[in-house]
């Protein structure tokens, strides 16, 4: 689409649409490097070439979640640069690896489309998809956002709400992730003994650790995925708007609560897919972020038995350390939680 | 020249001499990741090897900006380490392309000096050029800045004021690009369908989005540059001078001015040259800086026919949206003006 | 060691222990660059692939000091999460070069511990050790730190004080650092004429330049380590503690001092190795950082006329430029002094 900087309105959109984003995006060393530095990864797989190529890789695999921003961000300019909210995340699969040197695209399908009953406002479902330079989807995951319309007399598309899956089906993930040799998988060197077969269902992880999130970061983060949604650069037109501040990028609260998980998972070093994300509330520089996870589930991958799949729920906070894992109040979130993330990591069995 | 962190004065100059500056430099894939991450880059030529292999680079080169702040940067502690004020650019021809690996070094050659009426400071001319480790030049251009005596009672070296050209010839720029493919570059994935041939002189271009300036990100970027310049650095110092603040760096407002003007130039993959710069007023961290374009002249290249030259004044603001175009109100400028940058690029025809 | 996230506690170790650290770490161009971007850096030997290449480098080596810091980062876990205070390092050597493709693990050795007599505390000797992937020696060094006990109760374990040098034998230092061309090293280039012959003992250099703190660029640098010591990162608890702040680690400062002592110090081109250093005070974001360095001894390498060994001090100030060396005043320290660091560095003959 041509990106003439103004975005696409609610109107503009109608179903089956095919958008091809723009940005084509070489990955480097220089990128898993910024992001080691911002968000202080620690999973042996994605920060040693030797670990990452003992256990099966062809080299040590970019961060999965640099893959899932950088892709959100292609995304950005022709579906949510008029954005209210990004109201959530659904069906989300790594589908295979991306090494420094890969090229990345980007395209959406409009699947989905809802006009708000004040006419002021829909929601627009896609499913977006990041390819290679091989041509090879590594990404693809569904989106839901609030966008503006143009014009509130404007004819709204036909309604169609897809019917998304509560959660991707575990068995079938796994392809990013080649088969490892798990005897050749290091756990003292990884930072922890525990495999799959030392997590139990329904087992509550509080992750300790708290990162106090400054603007400058975010910002260099949310450039480094050449994501240009307004609102987390322009502290300006911010402060005509209803928080008064820069909010920042949903997608750093996840890498945030990743990099915090470490603390209780740290072989859990793959994200094989999502299965639905909710931000309960925006964040701004200068809160302290804490993570909790939840084991939800446990299962195999088909014809594998090198690595397991565990179904996660991790929720992050502010300003409140998680040791009690705060989460829900009757129907209600605590007031502390901003991110609530339903995925599947890999592990070792 | 021999680097004792102290600097040069204005009587310490003489026009012909030849300053050979330290510090050589190898850019890496990181210095662009770090780029990318501080301004948010979008020209599909820098940001994908593929794109730019496609049209007919080697690789995909190094920003032009990271290379013309990086040479800067490197003639600071000979020619502006004692300088109150970088006064202007002239004559800015980008003569190389520059690739990741390469190692860049610079000289200047003083070409005029004017002392002051006030034998208090002198403005220092001098023509700086980088070169690459095979001695290749990529860049040239004229700065002149206004430096502080040692001795108000030195004897001042004799006047020469040299004649700068208004503008670069257009026709005679190009080096820095080898011949392109048009056939095959990808006007969808790099963002716009507007060719050389669509733009009219006279068009003015809202950038529409702003950026806010973190103390941090200048300061990182600065000493990426290795830009030594006190001012930039040191807020002890600096609080006890005129604005009581760091300064940000000069160019820190050109590059987020480039970045910005994506929106509407998406295609302008190359600054070919530099015609003229000024620095309006200081910029201090925590302003919003947006920018607006005009197309002063189109020209073609010498020999060439895939690409035109276009002549464009970038106007850069604080904490004022550009819809209007602001730049001068009678002679003097509009407040709200900080950056009037005058440049070629080039844009596929 | 099994990384729970909640550390070793004083009791937890014995003398002999060996620790080995979890999260090997490849080292990249990108790791290189977002250094130069946080300290600035201008050895041209670390600068330059053409540079280090001329004088007998196969490669440019990675900063010295990243490499220290990243050993460091990986003991944290094990030795210092629970520690109070990082009391001091000594008997620290460069072992060994390491380039950019480079994998390195550490791993400690316990040689002492004394508890503190409140019983709520004791101090923990370590012997760290770095490696790369060829599992060559890069760098060992002695750091002791003050750590909390769990239980107040719990016995102590066997008291043992370690002796240490008071300094490195500088003549058996220098294999991290080839015999080098000096004939191919260009002072010019480098930034300096001065080479060993010409520095005195006994005489102290003022770096001139100072540096302001920045919270984000020094949460970046720490997590760039993989550091994961909390009072870093976490405002939250950091409010509810003695100084109220996120204290800047220890080793940011010995950067700072570093970068800035190029003025002065152009040619010192490699630390060899540290003989103590002393974090007399903590500091935090928004000061900035002064250094001075007095000559203390020179000596020969043991069978090489290449380079000189310079024993150093380096004084790094809070908001106090250091024209006049500020040091101790009697046996206390200057109120402005934050940090003490006696190191060889080498420097052509």
């Amino acid at each position: 689409m041509t990106n003439t900087g103004s975005g696409h309105f609610f109107e503009d959109f109608n179903v089956g649409q095919v958008l091809r984003h723009s940005t084509p995006r070489t990955l480097t060393a220089g990128d898993a490097s910024l992001y080691m530095g911002l968000f202080g990864s620690r999973f042996a797989v994605q920060s040693s070439e030797i670990f990452a190529r003992a256990i099966g890789y062809p080299r040590a695999p970019i961060d999965d979640l640099l893959v899932f921003h950088l892709i959100f961000g292609k995304t950005v300019p022709d579906v949510s640069l008029n954005a209210i909210a990004n109201l959530g995340y659904a069906n989300c699969r790594f589908l295979a690896p991306v090494f420094a040197g890969d090229t990345l695209t980007a395209t959406s399908e409009v699947i989905g489309l809802k006009e708000n009953s004040s006419h002021k406002t829909g929601i627009v479902y896609v499913r977006s998809h990041g390819f290679n330079q091989d041509n090879v989807e590594v990404l693809d995951y569904v989106r839901w956002v609030m966008v503006r319309k143009r014009d509130e007399a404007a004819a709204a598309p036909q309604e169609h709400v897809p019917e998304l899956p509560a959660a991707v089906d575990g068995g079938a993930l796994g392809s990013a992730c080649p088969r490892i040799g798990v005897s050749a998988y290091d756990f003292e060197l990884a930072g922890s003994a525990r495999r799959f077969g030392d997590y139990a269902i329904g087992e509550k992880i509080d992750h300790v650790d708290g990162v106090t999130v400054e603007e400058a970061e975010a910002q260099i983060a949310t450039r480094l995925y050449q994501n240009t949604a307004r609102i987390h650069f322009n502290q300006y037109a911010a402060a005509q708007e209803r928080f008064g501040r820069r909010l920042i990028y949903g997608g750093h609260v996840i890498s945030l609560a990743r990099g915090l998980s470490f603390n209780g998972l740290a072989n859990a070093f793959h994200i094989a897919g999502i299965n639905g994300g909710r931000h309960v509330a925006p964040l701004f520089a200068g809160a302290t972020v804490f993570a909790w996870t939840e084991v939800l589930t446990k299962g195999a991958l088909q014809g594998r038995d090198d690595v397991g799949a565990m179904r996660l729920r991790t929720i992050a906070t502010e300003d409140k350390p998680c040791q009690d894992f705060p989460w829900k109040a009757g129907d209600d979130y605590d007031p502390a939680v901003r991110l609530e993330l339903d995925y599947w990591v890999l592990i070792p069995r």
